[in-house]
């Protein structure tokens, strides 16, 4: 069996992504790391943080602190830290297929991404809405974003939609994907034999009985109850606001909510730093910062390393567990 | 001056609101309180919890521990602790006119309530969507709820709608509205002279530039723009997930949220025993507790009296600031 083996994206190479991918490098890990990246960019970071950096070829490294593989994907420009450059697009998500491709051949086992700027993407002419979504579509899988720290999973049913089209977007059919892709993760990815889930409603005190929407009984309860005859732990639908309370979170393996600002605001008010992004559903592991491109501090040392190095240690986790299965039996 | 002399409205009979008088009732206390309620129902708490109690008419307490002084409002019924009465509606929703008449008289300083049962409330036949409203209502005023603790205070702009009834409540009035009710109470009642609130936006991540919704460009930042140019301090529109961060937080004397789900869950996790739900815009300051009847609790002793202790803490600092504001210059 092979050393783990993981491929890092940094992400817009004008933001923090470069400088926290030096600074993983800096760190021992039992697991190999190959960045899809190029190198000036790298460089650059290392530079203004007056952080070594030894970039060799591919299947050359030995996991050495300081030492990191690089795939080269050449950038248009090497754009000043703090300023995006639309002409770089295309380097930014061709760097994040490739390496998603060598996740699909098996040439890796998951895959780590740093933060893309959405908006320079789209400048720079490529449509594009999210990381995750551009991994589902390559992938031709459905996925489920979740946000994870050290003191909740939360899962989503819908993710960057206008509130207003959020209610018709909360289907039985996207209810029942969520519900049965976090399963199936929890289960595999985090080893855990009979999850319990959290579901939280749609509306305020979960509709009240009816009084205050009628979707959690016409559209979420149902699901439930199907998925609960096929074994599923399932708590719920639960009001948003007490479902996170400390002594309840104990007993819950994941929360699903139902959207974005339902969800969020508390993983991120637990434990911001540690947080890590992780679609499930993809072939492969794929966990992600839980943070932006944070311009305003890029090339500067001072961005927080912590989402990335927890990411990166997510992701090598999950991968020794799938491996490990995949090996059979014990 | 007279010392404070706050109402005090248990609520549900048959929840864990009278059992939470009486522990309240235990404690020394630097105010004067009158509860509105049937002695009956005080009486079956303390002995349940085997707690000393002594009723009194009101005038004729001095705020001893262990005694209180009562307005007798008599229920229909004396109902079995988690047993809620239908009957008792008028009694239950009387007591809490009552009290807040006397509270608009000027009788009272402030106005606490314990949780009261909706649903009961409406099966004995009077339509009640909530003690806020009913007071609102009463009083003749646009108020705002306020839940707050040690660590944040969070004000809605909406409060119990369905979800999908959320995005067009958002208007420019209801913003703004709330901001000046929200920022007239900070300076009034917390004595904050010059507050910062944050702003949430309606859409995740504050609707991107409008990618994510359009609310945010055309209803909220007009308002802020506007009061921003009388000199309020507002932080805004802030995406919701991260304007939680501790971080961020400290600087924030408030944060209004657009609604229920968006807003609740990161006050409650950050320390709900503690927390109160405040009616600000009212004539009088009305504090109650941040929970429910816990009907499975009640009788039991078991349920948490902290909030109702902050409630009436709470009440009682802010009746104090208005008194001695009202008694002009020290």
């Amino acid at each position: 069996m092979r050393p783990i083996r993981l491929a890092l994206v940094p992400g817009e190479p004008a933001g923090v992504g470069p400088e926290l991918c030096v600074r993983l490098a800096q760190r021992p890990r039992e697991y190999e790391l190959v960045v899809f990246a190029d190198p000036r960019s790298l460089r650059a970071a290392a530079d203004a943080l007056s952080l070594p950096i030894a970039l060799v070829a591919p299947g050359h490294t030995a996991g050495v602190a300081g030492e990191l593989a690089v795939v080269e994907v050449a950038n248009a420009t090497v754009p000043a830290f703090g300023t995006p450059d639309p002409g770089n697009a295309a380097a930014v998500i061709g760097a994040l297929r490739l390496a998603a491709e060598g996740c699909l051949r098996g040439d890796f086992d998951g895959l780590v991404t740093g933060p893309v700027h959405k908006a320079t993407i789209n400048e720079g002419g490529i449509a594009y809405t999210g990381t995750t979504e551009l991994l589902a579509r390559q992938a031709g899988r459905d996925v489920v974003m979740m946000l994870a720290n050290d003191i909740v999973r939360v899962a989503l049913v819908t993710t960057h939609l206008p509130l207003r089209a959020v209610p018709d977007a909360v289907t039985p059919q996207a209810v029942e994907r969520t519900l049965r892709i976090t399963h199936a993760a929890l289960r595999r990815d985090f080893g855990i034999a009979d999850p319990v889930i959290a579901v939280l409603g749609l509306n305020p005190h979960a509709g009240e009985a009816g009084h205050l929407g009628g979707e959690e009984i016409e559209v979420i309860e149902p699901v439930l109850a199907a998925l609960r005859g096929e074994g599923m732990q399932l708590a719920g639908p639960l009001p948003a606001d007490t479902a996170f309370l400390p002594s309840k979170l104990h007993g819950f393996d994941a929360v699903v909510a139902m959207y974005h600002d339902q969800g969020l605001p508390v993983l991120k008010y637990s434990g911001f730093e540690h947080a890590v992004n992780l679609t499930l559903g993809l072939p492969y592991p794929r966990v992600a910062v839980d943070h932006g491109t944070a311009l305003d501090l890029a090339g500067r040392g001072l961005a927080d390393p912590s989402s990335l190095i927890a990411a990166a240690h997510t992701c090598a986790r999950i991968a020794a567990l799938r491996s490990r299965r995949a090996a059979g039996p014990q």
